[in-house]
């Protein structure tokens, strides 16, 4: 049970959380921050905060715990303000994609220790919208939530979070921290990053807009990640390079060896690769 | 209408035109022909071809339309087998995804030059399974089918296929033989390359399995096409080899520039490059 918390951020995954907590009895009072009182004034009128203020340091005063679910790159900034300021036991944990990014950044906030109610973590979940006015409470039900703890972070402190998030139907597990970075470079990061460019590739074609015409459902779910919000995608490229560099230059390896076989009309290879393929990812989806 | 029409393959494709020229009344006679005859003898009890024969000879006789619905690198062999048989006034089309290969066998198999009733066609429309059991009667409404005729074919023979395709609900365009392949290289086949090399350079990773443990919706969206017929898709990549490498080649030079972009931390360039692709897709996906 929490008494206060504080979401910074209440869009689609601040959003949802604080409905489904509210809906399980979990939570006595969820205040809201941000930087638009409109935006704010329309959680309360949704009924998915009980207060708001536009005041980082009052917002956090008495609360159990923080949730920073803003965009990623404003996290630093948040965790600056507020961390003068908090309670002794407050827990602080967070909903960005990037892990290491966000620790660091931590760390600086806090004078270089991580101290131990920090509590990272990455809710994996999301919807086409990502406003307030997309929250809902089932968000997170059977879907997954990464926490990534370090040395520092204290067991209870760890345990609280995730209690908080099964609270909301999820499966909460944890993660080293580069693991996490690493994994959802590969599996989410990338596919937004190679989504975006082959529609811009596609979108320089000496046909011009005549190369769309013949689109089928192999366009339309393979570029259906380039229809993300460019801002948050940006931000996540920022924050997780390293391993989004990696998980590309792997990918571009991979491509270049599938090139050649097709280039040298190997048969045997090309149906290999795609055999290959076809059977990892049939056995990943009949698993997930 | 349609007295005879013979059908090589009668797999989704076929069965699906067959299903649907049934429905409408629009053919006489359906005859099926393929190498194996417990698949016709399927074809028969599900009242998709009317009558069936394991000889090509035998099947084209009499037809006022042959149809080519077979694997795209089964066609030469067939081709070559029938069209000492065909009568004058029969036509043969195909469904092959790649046109220019197609044509290339044709010419070969009409002893160097186009005929005048060889009428090359693509409809753009398939599902998951593509056997003879997964032929709807319906696949084609509102899909588009490309028809690829040359200076050598006939309008009337043109006209004649593309009343045949009209009558499923189809919509009938006409192409340039290397526009089509270009085109559909760009968006079909380009993300069925990708999508298989991506789920393979993810089943290299050194977290072994792990790595597929926390994929979402973008993974499952984005590999889709991974999940295709290894052999049809090879088929393809080997058929339409130049159109598919020159679309590769062009993703990869835009793929190289975000990538400087992201090693670069150049935010200002990511964020101009992924709102272009998610204004130019949702403008696309809006239209189709």
């Amino acid at each position: 049970m929490i008494k206060k918390l504080t979401i910074f951020g209440v869009g689609l995954i601040g959003g949802s959380l604080a409905l489904a907590l509210k809906k399980a009895g979990y939570c006595e009072k969820i205040v809201g921050c941000s930087r638009s009182e409109d935006h704010l004034k329309r959680a309360i009128e949704l009924g998915v905060i009980d207060e708001y203020t536009l005041d980082p340091v009052a917002a956090v005063e008495g609360a159990d715990i923080v949730l920073l679910a803003v965009p990623i790159r404003a996290i630093p900034h948040i965790l600056k303000t507020i961390v003068p300021h908090l309670e002794i036991n407050t827990i602080v944990t967070d909903a960005g994609s990037a892990k290491g990014s966000v620790l660091a950044a931590a760390k600086e906030a806090y004078g270089g220790t991580l101290p131990a109610n920090f509590v990272a973590g990455h809710p994996i979940a999301g919807r086409e919208k990502s406003s307030v006015e997309a929250a809902i409470d089932d968000l997170y039900i059977d879907h997954k939530v990464i926490l990534t703890p370090t040395s520092e972070t204290s067991s209870e402190a760890v345990l609280t979070i995730k209690e908080m998030w099964q609270v909301t139907g999820a499966t909460v597990e944890t993660l080293d921290v580069k693991q996490h970075d690493d994994v959802l470079a590969a599996t989410s990061h990338l596919p937004h990053v190679l989504a975006f460019s082959f529609v811009n590739a596609l979108s320089k074609s000496e046909y011009g807009d005549a190369v769309f015409d013949y689109t089928a459902g192999g366009f339309e779910s393979f570029s259906r990640t380039a229809s993300s919000d460019p801002v948050m995608w940006r931000d996540i490229c920022l924050d997780n390079k390293t391993s989004i560099l990696a998980a590309l230059d792997n990918f571009q390896q991979d491509l270049a060896g599938l090139r050649d076989s097709i280039q040298d009309d190997n048969a045997e290879e090309i149906e290999s690769l795609f055999l290959h393929a076809k059977t990892t990812r049939d056995r990943i989806i009949k698993k997930s």
